[in-house]
């Protein structure tokens, strides 16, 4: 297909396609004539996602660079690869101060034995539960950090779910969108859902009559 | 004790906790003498809900003084009571159109009964989770919402924990803290716990070796 097309079928301005072609996001078309170049489904899928880092990942486009050159490594493993698509969306607030944080993370760590997590020490993910581990220690909410088994326990049904979409995705952009979308949104979704059944639960334990 | 050891039990400024008390967020002490008045331990604790309404939560002043004046109301039942605080903590971002939002809510509201939750339509928890599983058919992720009853169901185990941690509380403003603080902090502890498990999980589908 040529660019005009290309831009009807993502829903991206021509002139937007050429300035991800120039900022290297997307890979040229092949040439077919001096001013014309083709395109194909592998275009219109990598713009898929160059919209999905950028628009719902909020991610710079220096950042998104960084993880579509990881996917178009050919010597990056699928896992080093989700793992370069997953740091795009670890958001570790500062939460806590410096000393709760080492605390926090010595139980993380204790937390990644216990579940028989593979997961080395120096892994965003563990900074990012250490920083919430951490102000809810501060803030004085010790009977969550109680319940962290609980809680991760329902996190790894939820992983798996997660990981079994990703690998069902057709290529390495499919499962790399699965992965950050999947977890922006994901833990949006969560969120609702997790209230929704709280409005259940409470119903159950508190409520005297019907709604 | 004085509004001066109430400040530094509490870490708020004496002015703040006078501007509390003009605001109706906090109760006056009991006068002792023109000049004094006494605070005990409610008003240490009612402090530390103030603080994570405003700090944690992100409320407004007004909006914290709802919350609170619900808190207070002696004929608020504890299922009604939490739902005004589950409230301050819905967060609903417009993600999606018309369209797909109102075909999303009846989605949800299958889930919902698929469930067997006791949640009624207009609740604001059914409109959170409504705007995601929008904005995920629309970005065209149908892969996830077809997942939306596993979600559920992990969704519905980390309910059970946050409501047993609540039951555990030992007064009202107690189980408001942990609805309002257990669901702010507690989105970003799972986001954490979540990607941890994922990065398990993905060493052992993809990864050829050890890390």
């Amino acid at each position: 297909m040529r660019v005009g097309e290309l831009s009807s079928l993502s829903g991206v301005p021509t002139p937007t396609i050429k300035y991800y072609m120039r900022e290297g996001l997307l890979p040229p078309g092949e040439r077919t004539s001096r001013n014309q170049a083709h395109y194909d489904d592998r275009h219109l899928r990598r713009l898929r996602l160059i919209r999905a880092l950028l628009d719902v990942g909020g991610l710079s486009v220096a950042v998104a660079r960084d993880v579509i050159a990881a996917l178009d490594s050919p010597d990056t493993g699928t896992h080093k690869l989700l793992g370069a698509a997953q740091q795009t969306v670890i958001r570790t607030a500062a939460y806590c101060d410096d000393e709760a944080r080492e605390d926090a993370t010595a139980e993380v760590l204790d937390l990644v034995h216990r579940q028989g997590w593979k997961v080395s020490a120096d892994s965003p993910a563990v900074a990012a539960a250490a920083e919430v581990v951490g102000a809810l220690r501060q803030l004085g909410l010790h009977d969550f950090v109680d319940r962290l088994d609980d809680y991760a326990h329902a996190a790894d049904a939820i992983a798996a779910t997660d990981l079994d979409l990703v690998r069902r995705r057709p290529d390495v952009d499919g499962m790399a969108e699965a992965v950050v979308l999947g977890n922006i949104l994901g833990d949006a979704l969560l969120a609702g859902l997790r209230r929704l059944a709280q409005v259940h639960r409470s119903a159950e334990l508190f409520s005297s009559g019907p709604e």
